[in-house]
Protein backbone atom coordinates (compact mmCIF):
# COMPACT_ATOMS: atom_id res chain seq x y z
CA UNK A 1 0.00 0.00 0.00
CA UNK A 2 1.36 3.63 -0.65
CA UNK A 3 1.74 5.85 2.24
CA UNK A 4 1.15 9.68 2.11
CA UNK A 5 4.51 11.55 2.48
CA UNK A 6 3.60 14.99 2.45
CA UNK A 7 5.43 17.39 4.30
CA UNK A 8 3.21 20.16 4.09
CA UNK A 9 -0.68 20.20 4.04
CA UNK A 10 -3.47 22.88 3.97
CA UNK A 11 -7.55 21.97 5.08
CA UNK A 12 -9.79 24.24 4.77
CA UNK A 13 -13.08 24.06 6.74
CA UNK A 14 -10.76 22.22 9.62
CA UNK A 15 -13.02 23.23 12.90
CA UNK A 16 -15.54 20.41 12.46
CA UNK A 17 -16.83 17.35 10.52
CA UNK A 18 -14.61 15.51 7.94
CA UNK A 19 -12.39 18.76 8.25
CA UNK A 20 -11.69 17.39 11.87
CA UNK A 21 -11.41 14.14 11.30
CA UNK A 22 -8.88 14.90 8.64
CA UNK A 23 -6.74 16.71 11.13
CA UNK A 24 -6.93 14.20 14.00
CA UNK A 25 -5.55 11.52 11.11
CA UNK A 26 -3.32 13.56 9.38
CA UNK A 27 -1.38 14.06 12.94
CA UNK A 28 -1.03 10.22 12.64
CA UNK A 29 1.34 10.43 9.81
CA UNK A 30 5.17 10.50 10.32
CA UNK A 31 5.85 12.33 7.12
CA UNK A 32 3.68 15.66 8.43
CA UNK A 33 5.61 18.47 9.23
CA UNK A 34 2.99 21.28 8.95
CA UNK A 35 -0.42 20.41 8.95
CA UNK A 36 -2.45 24.17 8.12
CA UNK A 37 -5.95 23.56 9.38
CA UNK A 38 -7.92 26.66 8.15
CA UNK A 39 -11.45 28.02 9.58
CA UNK A 40 -13.75 30.74 9.02
CA UNK A 41 -13.87 31.63 13.25
CA UNK A 42 -10.54 30.17 15.20
CA UNK A 43 -12.04 32.66 18.06
CA UNK A 44 -15.71 30.68 17.81
CA UNK A 45 -16.95 28.13 20.37
CA UNK A 46 -17.60 26.15 17.22
CA UNK A 47 -13.60 25.56 17.26
CA UNK A 48 -12.80 24.70 20.50
CA UNK A 49 -11.71 21.47 19.76
CA UNK A 50 -9.54 22.17 16.90
CA UNK A 51 -7.85 24.79 19.31
CA UNK A 52 -7.09 22.24 21.83
CA UNK A 53 -5.39 19.74 19.32
CA UNK A 54 -3.42 22.11 18.09
CA UNK A 55 -2.31 23.35 21.52
CA UNK A 56 -0.91 19.62 21.86
CA UNK A 57 0.41 19.35 18.31
CA UNK A 58 2.71 22.44 17.71
CA UNK A 59 2.36 20.55 13.88
CA UNK A 60 -1.34 22.25 13.64
CA UNK A 61 -1.19 25.39 12.76
CA UNK A 62 -4.82 27.41 12.54
CA UNK A 63 -5.04 29.87 10.02
CA UNK A 64 -8.57 32.10 9.94
CA UNK A 65 -9.98 31.87 6.12
CA UNK A 66 -13.25 32.36 4.95
CA UNK A 67 -13.51 31.02 1.12
CA UNK A 68 -16.40 33.21 0.16
CA UNK A 69 -14.35 36.34 1.42
CA UNK A 70 -11.19 37.16 -1.24
CA UNK A 71 -9.36 39.74 1.28
CA UNK A 72 -9.49 36.92 3.76
CA UNK A 73 -8.01 34.08 1.27
CA UNK A 74 -5.47 37.09 0.42
CA UNK A 75 -4.24 37.37 4.65
CA UNK A 76 -4.43 33.80 4.67
CA UNK A 77 -1.76 32.96 1.66
CA UNK A 78 0.02 35.28 3.24
CA UNK A 79 0.14 33.82 6.28
CA UNK A 80 0.56 30.54 4.54
CA UNK A 81 3.04 31.37 2.49
CA UNK A 82 5.66 32.53 5.39
CA UNK A 83 4.97 29.35 7.37
CA UNK A 84 5.47 26.91 4.49
CA UNK A 85 8.78 28.82 2.89
CA UNK A 86 10.87 27.53 0.28
CA UNK A 87 9.29 24.01 0.06
CA UNK A 88 5.90 24.73 -0.34
CA UNK A 89 2.50 23.06 -0.23
CA UNK A 90 2.62 19.65 -1.01
CA UNK A 91 -0.95 19.16 -0.63
CA UNK A 92 -4.23 21.28 -0.61
CA UNK A 93 -7.72 19.73 0.55
CA UNK A 94 -10.77 21.74 -0.56
CA UNK A 95 -13.20 20.71 2.17
CA UNK A 96 -15.07 23.52 3.26
CA UNK A 97 -18.53 23.88 2.20
CA UNK A 98 -21.70 24.12 2.51
CA UNK A 99 -25.29 22.65 2.30
CA UNK A 100 -28.21 24.25 3.42
CA UNK A 101 -31.10 21.58 3.93
CA UNK A 102 -33.89 24.30 4.70
CA UNK A 103 -34.13 24.28 1.04
CA UNK A 104 -33.31 20.46 -0.20
CA UNK A 105 -36.69 20.30 -2.15
CA UNK A 106 -36.95 20.94 -5.65
CA UNK A 107 -37.55 23.56 -8.10
CA UNK A 108 -40.13 25.74 -6.42
CA UNK A 109 -38.67 26.21 -2.74
CA UNK A 110 -35.18 27.59 -4.50
CA UNK A 111 -34.21 30.68 -3.85
CA UNK A 112 -31.71 33.26 -5.83
CA UNK A 113 -29.95 33.83 -2.45
CA UNK A 114 -29.40 30.53 -1.01
CA UNK A 115 -28.50 28.86 -4.79
CA UNK A 116 -25.79 31.69 -5.20
CA UNK A 117 -24.39 31.09 -1.82
CA UNK A 118 -24.03 27.74 -2.34
CA UNK A 119 -22.22 28.75 -5.82
CA UNK A 120 -19.92 30.87 -3.92
CA UNK A 121 -19.21 28.61 -1.03
CA UNK A 122 -19.08 25.18 -2.70
CA UNK A 123 -17.79 25.93 -6.28
CA UNK A 124 -16.40 29.75 -6.90
CA UNK A 125 -14.65 29.48 -3.37
CA UNK A 126 -12.74 26.58 -3.58
CA UNK A 127 -11.75 27.77 -7.41
CA UNK A 128 -9.73 31.53 -5.86
CA UNK A 129 -8.59 28.93 -3.00
CA UNK A 130 -6.75 27.09 -5.65
CA UNK A 131 -5.95 30.43 -7.88
CA UNK A 132 -4.41 31.76 -4.53
CA UNK A 133 -2.48 28.79 -3.16
CA UNK A 134 -1.36 27.88 -7.03
CA UNK A 135 1.91 29.65 -6.68
CA UNK A 136 2.83 27.03 -3.43
CA UNK A 137 1.57 24.27 -4.82
CA UNK A 138 4.15 25.01 -7.96
CA UNK A 139 6.59 25.58 -5.46
CA UNK A 140 6.32 21.59 -3.64
CA UNK A 141 6.07 20.42 -7.31
CA UNK A 142 9.13 22.05 -9.11
CA UNK A 143 11.86 20.53 -8.05
CA UNK A 144 10.20 16.87 -8.42
CA UNK A 145 9.64 17.44 -11.96
CA UNK A 146 10.19 14.09 -12.97
CA UNK A 147 8.33 12.06 -10.23
CA UNK A 148 4.84 10.71 -11.25
CA UNK A 149 2.13 12.77 -9.93
CA UNK A 150 0.83 12.26 -6.42
CA UNK A 151 -0.66 13.69 -2.82
CA UNK A 152 3.05 13.14 -1.66
CA UNK A 153 4.60 15.63 -3.56
CA UNK A 154 1.70 17.91 -4.88
CA UNK A 155 -1.75 17.62 -4.82
CA UNK A 156 -5.12 19.36 -4.78
CA UNK A 157 -8.41 17.31 -3.61
CA UNK A 158 -11.66 19.01 -3.60
CA UNK A 159 -13.97 17.33 -1.36
CA UNK A 160 -17.17 16.55 -3.70
CA UNK A 161 -20.00 14.16 -3.67
CA UNK A 162 -21.59 11.80 -6.16
CA UNK A 163 -24.93 13.73 -5.92
CA UNK A 164 -23.11 15.98 -8.47
CA UNK A 165 -22.84 13.10 -11.02
CA UNK A 166 -24.73 13.90 -13.98
CA UNK A 167 -25.57 10.56 -15.05
CA UNK A 168 -26.54 9.09 -11.57
CA UNK A 169 -29.03 11.69 -11.40
CA UNK A 170 -30.30 11.20 -14.50
CA UNK A 171 -31.07 7.51 -13.81
CA UNK A 172 -32.55 8.93 -10.89
CA UNK A 173 -36.37 9.19 -10.41
CA UNK A 174 -38.46 12.57 -9.33
CA UNK A 175 -36.41 12.58 -6.09
CA UNK A 176 -33.49 13.27 -8.18
CA UNK A 177 -34.56 17.02 -7.95
CA UNK A 178 -34.43 17.18 -4.28
CA UNK A 179 -31.16 19.79 -3.00
CA UNK A 180 -30.92 21.02 -6.49
CA UNK A 181 -28.60 23.57 -5.28
CA UNK A 182 -26.34 21.67 -3.95
CA UNK A 183 -26.22 18.94 -6.98
CA UNK A 184 -25.80 22.02 -8.91
CA UNK A 185 -23.08 23.14 -7.27
CA UNK A 186 -21.52 20.05 -6.87
CA UNK A 187 -21.41 19.70 -10.21
CA UNK A 188 -20.04 22.64 -11.19
CA UNK A 189 -16.88 21.97 -8.48
CA UNK A 190 -16.67 18.48 -10.40
CA UNK A 191 -16.33 20.25 -13.90
CA UNK A 192 -14.24 22.50 -12.30
CA UNK A 193 -11.84 19.70 -10.93
CA UNK A 194 -11.38 18.96 -14.56
CA UNK A 195 -10.77 22.66 -15.82
CA UNK A 196 -7.75 22.76 -13.15
CA UNK A 197 -6.77 19.39 -13.82
CA UNK A 198 -6.00 20.16 -17.54
CA UNK A 199 -4.27 23.27 -16.75
CA UNK A 200 -2.21 22.59 -14.16
CA UNK A 201 -0.77 18.92 -14.99
CA UNK A 202 2.12 21.15 -17.35
CA UNK A 203 3.25 21.88 -13.28
CA UNK A 204 3.55 18.18 -12.13
CA UNK A 205 0.19 19.27 -9.45
CA UNK A 206 -2.39 15.98 -9.68
CA UNK A 207 -6.00 17.17 -9.29
CA UNK A 208 -8.95 15.08 -8.28
CA UNK A 209 -12.92 15.14 -6.76
CA UNK A 210 -13.58 13.28 -4.06
CA UNK A 211 -16.72 11.64 -2.77
CA UNK A 212 -16.56 11.19 1.23
CA UNK A 213 -20.06 9.03 1.39
CA UNK A 214 -22.83 10.06 3.47
CA UNK A 215 -20.86 10.51 6.58
CA UNK A 216 -22.75 11.26 10.81
CA UNK A 217 -21.74 15.02 10.74
CA UNK A 218 -23.76 17.95 10.74
CA UNK A 219 -24.11 18.62 7.23
CA UNK A 220 -24.92 14.68 6.73
CA UNK A 221 -27.15 14.30 9.70
CA UNK A 222 -27.26 10.90 12.38
CA UNK A 223 -29.21 9.25 9.91
CA UNK A 224 -26.02 8.70 8.08
CA UNK A 225 -24.23 5.10 7.88
CA UNK A 226 -20.93 5.60 8.83
CA UNK A 227 -18.87 7.87 11.31
CA UNK A 228 -16.30 10.58 10.17
CA UNK A 229 -13.13 8.30 11.31
CA UNK A 230 -14.32 5.50 8.67
CA UNK A 231 -14.81 8.05 5.96
CA UNK A 232 -11.74 9.94 6.37
CA UNK A 233 -9.34 6.57 6.75
CA UNK A 234 -10.71 5.41 3.52
CA UNK A 235 -10.19 9.10 2.10
CA UNK A 236 -6.33 9.33 3.37
CA UNK A 237 -6.07 5.53 1.58
CA UNK A 238 -7.09 6.91 -1.39
CA UNK A 239 -5.34 9.79 -1.31
CA UNK A 240 -2.07 8.46 -0.32
CA UNK A 241 -2.62 6.08 -3.53
CA UNK A 242 -3.99 8.32 -5.94
CA UNK A 243 -1.87 9.40 -9.24
CA UNK A 244 -1.97 10.32 -12.83
CA UNK A 245 -5.12 7.70 -13.44
CA UNK A 246 -7.31 9.59 -11.81
CA UNK A 247 -6.16 13.05 -12.07
CA UNK A 248 -9.38 14.99 -13.36
CA UNK A 249 -11.64 12.45 -12.04
CA UNK A 250 -14.55 12.08 -9.52
CA UNK A 251 -13.29 9.00 -7.14
CA UNK A 252 -15.50 7.78 -4.06
CA UNK A 253 -13.56 6.75 -1.10
CA UNK A 254 -13.20 3.03 -1.57
CA UNK A 255 -11.32 4.43 -5.25
CA UNK A 256 -13.92 3.96 -7.73
CA UNK A 257 -14.84 5.97 -10.20
CA UNK A 258 -18.33 8.18 -10.33
CA UNK A 259 -18.84 8.28 -13.91
CA UNK A 260 -19.46 13.01 -14.73
CA UNK B 1 -41.09 15.70 -40.52
CA UNK B 2 -42.23 16.56 -36.89
CA UNK B 3 -43.69 20.10 -36.81
CA UNK B 4 -44.48 22.58 -34.11
CA UNK B 5 -47.83 23.44 -32.99
CA UNK B 6 -47.25 25.36 -29.98
CA UNK B 7 -50.05 28.10 -29.64
CA UNK B 8 -47.86 30.40 -26.89
CA UNK B 9 -44.02 30.63 -26.43
CA UNK B 10 -41.95 32.21 -24.60
CA UNK B 11 -38.39 33.45 -25.19
CA UNK B 12 -36.11 35.29 -23.07
CA UNK B 13 -32.98 37.09 -24.07
CA UNK B 14 -34.78 38.07 -27.45
CA UNK B 15 -33.69 41.20 -28.59
CA UNK B 16 -30.69 40.37 -30.27
CA UNK B 17 -28.51 36.90 -31.80
CA UNK B 18 -30.18 33.61 -31.34
CA UNK B 19 -32.76 35.01 -29.35
CA UNK B 20 -34.21 37.31 -31.89
CA UNK B 21 -33.41 34.84 -34.69
CA UNK B 22 -35.85 32.45 -32.96
CA UNK B 23 -38.42 35.34 -33.06
CA UNK B 24 -37.87 35.91 -36.50
CA UNK B 25 -38.31 32.43 -37.54
CA UNK B 26 -40.87 31.19 -34.97
CA UNK B 27 -43.06 34.20 -37.12
CA UNK B 28 -43.22 32.01 -39.91
CA UNK B 29 -44.69 29.00 -37.62
CA UNK B 30 -48.98 29.15 -38.68
CA UNK B 31 -49.53 27.68 -34.91
CA UNK B 32 -47.62 30.33 -32.90
CA UNK B 33 -50.83 32.62 -31.86
CA UNK B 34 -48.66 34.51 -28.92
CA UNK B 35 -45.42 35.11 -29.23
CA UNK B 36 -43.69 36.51 -25.67
CA UNK B 37 -40.43 38.20 -26.65
CA UNK B 38 -38.83 39.07 -23.47
CA UNK B 39 -35.23 41.29 -22.71
CA UNK B 40 -33.96 43.44 -20.02
CA UNK B 41 -34.35 46.46 -21.57
CA UNK B 42 -37.10 47.14 -24.37
CA UNK B 43 -37.03 51.03 -24.38
CA UNK B 44 -32.99 50.43 -24.97
CA UNK B 45 -31.16 51.01 -28.54
CA UNK B 46 -30.26 47.32 -28.50
CA UNK B 47 -34.10 46.19 -28.55
CA UNK B 48 -34.87 48.76 -31.87
CA UNK B 49 -35.04 45.83 -34.25
CA UNK B 50 -37.08 43.53 -31.78
CA UNK B 51 -39.68 46.35 -31.32
CA UNK B 52 -39.95 46.74 -35.16
CA UNK B 53 -41.00 43.28 -35.32
CA UNK B 54 -43.23 43.45 -33.01
CA UNK B 55 -45.07 46.77 -34.68
CA UNK B 56 -45.30 44.78 -37.96
CA UNK B 57 -46.27 41.46 -35.99
CA UNK B 58 -49.10 41.91 -33.69
CA UNK B 59 -48.29 38.34 -32.74
CA UNK B 60 -45.20 39.31 -30.35
CA UNK B 61 -45.72 40.84 -27.34
CA UNK B 62 -42.68 42.14 -25.89
CA UNK B 63 -42.36 41.83 -21.97
CA UNK B 64 -39.30 43.70 -19.58
CA UNK B 65 -37.44 40.65 -17.91
CA UNK B 66 -34.24 40.27 -16.36
CA UNK B 67 -33.11 37.01 -14.78
CA UNK B 68 -31.05 38.63 -12.19
CA UNK B 69 -34.00 40.17 -10.37
CA UNK B 70 -37.16 38.63 -8.64
CA UNK B 71 -39.34 41.14 -9.01
CA UNK B 72 -38.52 41.56 -12.62
CA UNK B 73 -39.48 37.83 -12.54
CA UNK B 74 -42.86 38.25 -11.07
CA UNK B 75 -43.83 41.25 -12.51
CA UNK B 76 -43.27 39.67 -16.40
CA UNK B 77 -45.20 36.30 -14.93
CA UNK B 78 -48.09 38.58 -14.20
CA UNK B 79 -48.34 39.77 -17.18
CA UNK B 80 -47.71 36.77 -19.13
CA UNK B 81 -50.33 34.96 -16.81
CA UNK B 82 -52.94 37.60 -18.24
CA UNK B 83 -51.96 37.15 -21.95
CA UNK B 84 -51.67 33.74 -22.09
CA UNK B 85 -55.19 32.69 -20.24
CA UNK B 86 -56.32 29.57 -19.45
CA UNK B 87 -54.60 27.58 -22.12
CA UNK B 88 -51.05 28.29 -20.36
CA UNK B 89 -48.11 28.56 -22.08
CA UNK B 90 -46.84 25.82 -24.31
CA UNK B 91 -43.03 26.18 -25.13
CA UNK B 92 -40.45 28.21 -22.59
CA UNK B 93 -37.39 29.02 -24.43
CA UNK B 94 -34.70 30.24 -21.71
CA UNK B 95 -32.01 31.66 -23.89
CA UNK B 96 -30.81 34.74 -22.15
CA UNK B 97 -27.18 34.24 -21.19
CA UNK B 98 -23.83 35.64 -20.64
CA UNK B 99 -20.18 35.16 -21.67
CA UNK B 100 -18.06 37.81 -20.32
CA UNK B 101 -14.92 37.39 -22.54
CA UNK B 102 -12.54 39.24 -20.80
CA UNK B 103 -12.32 36.96 -18.22
CA UNK B 104 -12.14 33.97 -21.07
CA UNK B 105 -8.63 32.50 -19.63
CA UNK B 106 -8.63 29.92 -17.15
CA UNK B 107 -7.91 29.37 -12.84
CA UNK B 108 -5.65 32.54 -12.96
CA UNK B 109 -7.86 35.11 -14.31
CA UNK B 110 -11.05 34.06 -12.28
CA UNK B 111 -12.54 36.64 -10.02
CA UNK B 112 -15.34 36.16 -7.81
CA UNK B 113 -17.84 38.76 -8.92
CA UNK B 114 -17.66 37.60 -12.69
CA UNK B 115 -17.95 33.80 -11.71
CA UNK B 116 -20.78 34.78 -9.02
CA UNK B 117 -22.69 36.52 -11.94
CA UNK B 118 -22.23 33.81 -15.14
CA UNK B 119 -23.64 31.44 -12.03
CA UNK B 120 -26.73 34.01 -11.58
CA UNK B 121 -27.54 35.00 -15.37
CA UNK B 122 -26.64 31.08 -16.67
CA UNK B 123 -28.11 29.28 -13.84
CA UNK B 124 -29.79 30.43 -11.30
CA UNK B 125 -31.65 32.75 -13.63
CA UNK B 126 -33.13 29.88 -15.42
CA UNK B 127 -34.07 27.70 -12.67
CA UNK B 128 -35.96 30.66 -10.96
CA UNK B 129 -37.47 31.35 -14.69
CA UNK B 130 -38.42 28.02 -14.68
CA UNK B 131 -39.96 28.01 -10.98
CA UNK B 132 -42.08 30.75 -11.76
CA UNK B 133 -43.72 30.21 -15.00
CA UNK B 134 -44.12 26.13 -14.32
CA UNK B 135 -47.71 27.08 -13.52
CA UNK B 136 -48.53 28.41 -17.00
CA UNK B 137 -46.13 24.90 -18.57
CA UNK B 138 -48.74 22.59 -16.25
CA UNK B 139 -51.54 24.46 -17.32
CA UNK B 140 -50.75 23.76 -20.78
CA UNK B 141 -49.76 20.26 -20.14
CA UNK B 142 -53.46 19.78 -17.94
CA UNK B 143 -55.37 19.05 -20.50
CA UNK B 144 -53.70 16.69 -22.76
CA UNK B 145 -52.10 14.57 -20.27
CA UNK B 146 -52.12 11.57 -22.14
CA UNK B 147 -50.19 13.14 -24.81
CA UNK B 148 -46.79 11.92 -25.26
CA UNK B 149 -44.35 14.78 -24.15
CA UNK B 150 -43.35 17.37 -27.05
CA UNK B 151 -42.58 20.88 -27.04
CA UNK B 152 -46.11 21.41 -28.89
CA UNK B 153 -48.23 20.68 -25.60
CA UNK B 154 -45.74 22.04 -22.61
CA UNK B 155 -41.85 22.12 -23.11
CA UNK B 156 -38.91 23.73 -21.60
CA UNK B 157 -35.72 24.60 -23.58
CA UNK B 158 -32.23 25.49 -22.05
CA UNK B 159 -30.60 27.26 -24.56
CA UNK B 160 -26.84 25.64 -22.95
CA UNK B 161 -23.35 24.73 -24.86
CA UNK B 162 -21.26 21.82 -25.56
CA UNK B 163 -18.63 23.10 -23.53
CA UNK B 164 -20.46 22.37 -20.16
CA UNK B 165 -19.73 18.33 -21.08
CA UNK B 166 -17.61 17.40 -18.29
CA UNK B 167 -16.92 14.17 -20.37
CA UNK B 168 -15.39 16.48 -23.26
CA UNK B 169 -13.44 18.80 -21.20
CA UNK B 170 -11.87 15.81 -19.73
CA UNK B 171 -10.79 14.38 -23.18
CA UNK B 172 -9.54 17.95 -24.24
CA UNK B 173 -5.66 19.63 -23.57
CA UNK B 174 -4.96 22.21 -21.59
CA UNK B 175 -6.63 24.57 -23.09
CA UNK B 176 -9.87 23.01 -21.59
CA UNK B 177 -9.89 25.59 -18.93
CA UNK B 178 -10.40 28.54 -21.32
CA UNK B 179 -13.67 30.23 -20.28
CA UNK B 180 -13.74 28.20 -17.02
CA UNK B 181 -16.23 30.79 -15.57
CA UNK B 182 -18.57 30.01 -18.47
CA UNK B 183 -18.03 26.30 -18.98
CA UNK B 184 -19.04 25.65 -15.22
CA UNK B 185 -22.00 27.78 -15.56
CA UNK B 186 -23.25 26.07 -18.43
CA UNK B 187 -22.28 22.29 -16.74
CA UNK B 188 -24.87 23.30 -13.82
CA UNK B 189 -27.05 24.49 -15.98
CA UNK B 190 -27.40 21.03 -17.81
CA UNK B 191 -27.46 19.45 -14.28
CA UNK B 192 -30.25 21.36 -13.64
CA UNK B 193 -32.34 20.76 -16.70
CA UNK B 194 -31.63 16.62 -15.78
CA UNK B 195 -33.23 17.62 -12.50
CA UNK B 196 -35.90 19.41 -13.63
CA UNK B 197 -36.70 16.58 -16.19
CA UNK B 198 -37.07 14.63 -13.21
CA UNK B 199 -39.21 16.53 -11.58
CA UNK B 200 -41.58 17.50 -13.90
CA UNK B 201 -41.65 14.47 -15.45
CA UNK B 202 -45.27 13.79 -13.81
CA UNK B 203 -46.77 16.82 -15.48
CA UNK B 204 -46.39 15.71 -18.52
CA UNK B 205 -43.63 18.66 -19.44
CA UNK B 206 -40.87 17.76 -21.82
CA UNK B 207 -37.35 19.30 -20.63
CA UNK B 208 -34.28 19.25 -22.52
CA UNK B 209 -30.96 21.43 -22.96
CA UNK B 210 -29.74 22.32 -26.11
CA UNK B 211 -26.70 23.25 -28.12
CA UNK B 212 -27.07 25.92 -30.61
CA UNK B 213 -23.67 25.52 -32.63
CA UNK B 214 -20.98 27.77 -32.24
CA UNK B 215 -22.68 30.80 -33.90
CA UNK B 216 -21.74 34.36 -35.47
CA UNK B 217 -23.38 36.67 -32.65
CA UNK B 218 -22.26 39.33 -30.52
CA UNK B 219 -21.04 36.59 -28.12
CA UNK B 220 -19.92 34.11 -30.85
CA UNK B 221 -17.77 36.88 -32.26
CA UNK B 222 -17.58 36.77 -36.43
CA UNK B 223 -15.08 34.27 -36.28
CA UNK B 224 -18.21 31.58 -35.79
CA UNK B 225 -18.51 29.28 -38.77
CA UNK B 226 -22.38 29.53 -38.42
CA UNK B 227 -25.45 32.27 -39.15
CA UNK B 228 -28.05 32.48 -36.82
CA UNK B 229 -30.73 31.89 -39.39
CA UNK B 230 -28.83 28.45 -40.18
CA UNK B 231 -28.56 27.49 -36.27
CA UNK B 232 -32.02 28.59 -35.52
CA UNK B 233 -33.57 26.87 -38.16
CA UNK B 234 -31.97 23.46 -36.68
CA UNK B 235 -32.65 24.07 -33.55
CA UNK B 236 -36.56 24.82 -34.21
CA UNK B 237 -36.37 21.57 -36.30
CA UNK B 238 -34.92 19.68 -33.06
CA UNK B 239 -37.05 22.01 -30.83
CA UNK B 240 -40.65 20.14 -33.31
CA UNK B 241 -39.10 16.50 -33.43
CA UNK B 242 -38.62 16.42 -29.49
CA UNK B 243 -39.77 14.04 -27.35
CA UNK B 244 -39.06 11.22 -24.59
CA UNK B 245 -36.55 10.10 -25.65
CA UNK B 246 -34.50 13.56 -25.12
CA UNK B 247 -36.03 14.12 -22.05
CA UNK B 248 -33.44 16.13 -19.34
CA UNK B 249 -31.01 15.43 -22.48
CA UNK B 250 -28.36 17.76 -23.98
CA UNK B 251 -28.94 17.85 -27.81
CA UNK B 252 -26.77 19.40 -30.50
CA UNK B 253 -28.64 21.38 -33.19
CA UNK B 254 -28.28 17.91 -35.53
CA UNK B 255 -30.68 16.08 -32.87
CA UNK B 256 -27.51 14.56 -31.50
CA UNK B 257 -27.06 13.64 -27.93
CA UNK B 258 -23.85 14.92 -26.12
CA UNK B 259 -22.57 12.82 -23.22
CA UNK B 260 -22.54 14.92 -19.90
Amino acid sequence: MMTLKAQTVLITGASRGLGLEYVKQLLMFDSVELLIATCRNPESESAVELLSIAKLNPVVKIVKLDVENDESLESAFQEVRHAVGESGLNLLISNAAIYDRSDSGGILVQSREKMQTHFNVNVTGPILLVQKFLPLLQQAAKSKSKDPLSCSTSGIVMMSSRVGSQNIAFNDGPEASLSLHYKCSKTALNMATILISREVQKDGILVFALHPGWVKTKMGTDRAPMYPCESIEKCLKVIAGAGEEIHGKLIDLNGEVIPF
